[in-house]
């Protein structure tokens, strides 16, 4: 018999907790994943009953399960929530919470698993508290700790961060989410590249030109300006989204589908990518800030934060010698959207006429991992045609909502917590991928904020970015049109 | 200025002429691809007018017109069309139509292009008509020649045929038809081929496991049973319609778009094809006949004549090496329809868990050359999912008439007739190609005629043919199901 598992929200009356994690566990116990008995305790300051916290949270939850929500499986499902009033960061606060934790395991032990979803400047003290309190100590089940990015703000501050987490909780019983590592698109990279025989062969320098990754937002900073400001598009989305989708995209098979293969392998594409000096980093990116984001609330009147970027990175490995990976994200674009774009060679001899001023285009496979996930492969076919061998780039194509349809698909953090809940670490990152990530990003962040930087490119909201990204790129070559959606 | 053209078909008076020749020519003007003082003249012994002859063949034509009959431009069309009654295999026939075509040209000379349209056995006799007429003399224009399939039954009728027609005729001049090479799905292997990075470098003995070819027929015999039954599938299908997409899909690439370039790569991989001994023929093939064939008219009351076969094939050279070829054609199957599969191997170490009993299906593409023509890649995907890695097939897939809605796709004798007009001989059969092709059948046919040889596997009139088909494959491996349409 297993011990009762306690899933533990630090910062409970977050918006993360009743917008994801709640609507996540809800799910999950839909689903019949959760087991037996399963309780969460939401943990914040503020002053709420069990029940008071049940219905304060409701509305948000059942707004986020969309047409998952049914009243019913809520009202069994609430009944594994319960709140406990603490500071957190204060013994006291700690040790209220842990008497009620020992009350609710009837002082037999049980498995805890702690989210941090506070911000990360209280990191530190919770826990500390949390190793004072022996809450670490994994008697009578295991003691797992999740916490969300920011990891730091560089390198030195990672570290910093690690080792706090390091005194008091071992390597795997940490948990560091990157949400985007749950999509299922992005964890079908793993099955597209090594579940089929087509693609590997064709997957490095040999045939492929360059690869494109684009984490498109449409949203602006709006109220997160004082945070944003000091921390924008480089920390935000390049250190972790952006090279986490790249390590899984450049690196060798794991020879098992464990999290400790399968991050060596990430960590060994991350110490394989280039660090650029400051002086390259500057010819390697292409910022930008849209219009009016100085004139957000937070945001300095000079800031040169900023809110776009397009960055190229080289792997310096056998597979990849001389192949770019052009990395793309912004804020208050065009559109909601994510992808991956390989895009192949051309072929090294063409037989066919072209026509007077078109040039070949040649093979590209892009993989939407939001909205719209789907997969298309574009070819060059023969125009239908009695009298010419014209040719026409068209699309193989796949799109996961045709194929499953009326199946909801799984949102990240429903995999994430369940992963945890079992203790199946590959979708999170471990240390050492945080800090390479980072000494990746140190230079590039430290030449965007020198003194002497230019202003970022400013561009209109709405739009693709700044149109001189695509100076990044060789001739004749460009980023992907952000198809609007 | 060019000498006006003319077409002259002998066997007016048959279902072709009727159903495809001048349907196609009729396209060829709409599209205003006839050159300007193109005339056409159907020759057959029966006594029509040049009025009758267009009145009778009239409704064929607009029934195969289906939508791109219009009367207006079929009504100008038909200007252009005369009729001469005549037997072409007596001089005095000849010399009545040459007389009627001098008199067309004005005695200034112009281009011909004569279209047998004939049994085969007239062949010889009209060729050779046209010879002791002088009618193959290129003076004032070109003088070509197009033959319908078969060509001979076997390799040593092949090379009679051919030295009868080279007597009168050099190669230049000789266009012999095989109307699947006019389909444009077949020309888009070649493009598919070499228009693209992504499938070449896949395209090998490394990474195939075998390829297979369909061409599936739901019609049975009715009237052709004389002819059918001293015939049969072997040499009707597989010496010529198969033989043919086999050689494009295995070929090395041209480095030209020109039809020796071309036609040299395919005879290449003709002459790389292993030719079995009669023992293996026994053991590379499977034989049927459908129920009832029998007691179709004209058909011996104990024919052995097969309506179905299944042969697999070798080539010997380095791409192919050690790759089986699975070809496969027959009459009274469940559909109408044509595939190439290339099966690929299974990649070389999966990491992913199988489910209990499942297997890994490994990545295939399908070519659909008819109907519904489309190209289907088949791959591996990640079944959405919270708490797995649950693998499923799907397919990446694009079809011709979604891309081109609308637009009305190019009938194979349209492209055949204008290329022959053109002098563009790529999708013809030369000589040594035929030879070649019947060489490889011969003694597989001969093995299906021995003496001793046991009767087909009979089987069920709309279905996919005798079961035992699948025998020739390896363990765990089968024809992919002809899809009923």
């Amino acid at each position: 018999m297993t011990a009762p598992l306690t899933v533990v929200i630090f910062g409970a009356s977050g918006d993360l907790t009743a917008r994801k994690l709640i609507p996540a566990l809800y799910r999950l116990d839909v689903l019949g994943l959760l087991p037996d008995e399963t309780k969460i305790v939401g943990v914040s300051r503020r002053e709420y009953t069990d029940e008071v916290f049940r219905e304060t949270i409701q509305p948000m939850v059942k707004q986020s399960s969309g047409i998952s929500w049914l009243q019913g499986p809520w009202t069994q499902f609430a009944k594994r929530i319960s709140y406990v009033s603490a500071d957190a960061e204060k013994p006291e606060g700690i040790q209220k919470l842990n008497a009620w934790l020992q009350n609710r395991e009837n002082n037999q032990g049980g498995r805890r698993l702690y989210y941090l979803s506070v911000g990360p400047e209280l990191y530190p003290g919770i826990v500390t508290r949390l190793g004072e309190a022996g809450m670490n100590k994994e008697d009578g089940g295991y003691r797992r700790l999740i916490i969300e990015k920011p990891f730091g703000r560089d390198r030195r501050s990672a570290r910093d961060l690690n080792n706090i987490l390091h005194q008091h909780f071992t390597e795997d019983q940490i948990y560091r989410i990157d949400h985007y590592l749950g999509k299922d698109t992005v964890q079908n990279i793993m099955v597209f590249r090594f579940a089929n025989t087509l693609f590997e062969p064709l997957w490095n320098h040999k045939y492929i030109d360059h690869v494109q990754i684009t984490v498109s937002e449409k949203v602006v900073i709006g109220k997160r300006g004082a945070f944003y400001d000091t921390t924008g598009v480089l920390r935000d989305m390049f250190q972790s989204h952006i090279l986490q989708v790249m390590a899984m995209l450049a690196m060798e098979y794991p020879t098992r589908l464990t999290a400790e293969r399968i991050r060596n392998e990430k960590v060994k594409v991350l110490e394989s990518i280039r660090i650029p000096t400051m002086e390259d980093a500057k010819k390697s990116m292409v910022l930008g800030q849209y219009t009016g984001y100085r004139k957000e609330p937070g945001v300095g009147a000079n800031s040169k934060t900023p809110t776009y970027a397009a960055v190229k990175l080289m792997i310096e490995n056998w597979r990849w010698q001389g192949i770019p990976f052009y990395l793309r994200s912004g804020k208050g674009l065009n559109a909601r959207y994510s992808e991956v774009v390989i895009q192949f060679q051309r072929p090294p001899h063409l037989m066919f006429p072209l026509q007077k001023g078109h040039s070949l285009e040649s093979n590209r496979i892009t993989l939407v991992l939001q909205p719209n996930d789907s997969i298309r492969l574009n070819f060059q076919t023969k125009v239908p045609s009695v009298d010419s061998y014209r040719l026409e780039p068209q699309d193989l194509s796949f799109v996961y909502g045709q194929a499953y349809q009326g199946q909801q698909l799984p949102e990240a953090y429903e995999r994430l917590l369940l992963d945890a809940i079992q203790g199946e670490a590959s979708l999170f990152m471990r240390s050492d991928e945080i800090e390479r990530a980072w000494e990746i990003m140190d230079p590039i962040i430290a030449a965007s904020e020198l003194a002497d930087a230019p202003d970022p490119n400013e561009y209109a909201i709405n739009s693709q970015g700044p149109e001189c990204a695509n100076g990044l790129f060789s001739e004749g070559q460009s980023w992907q049109p952000i198809v609007p959606n």
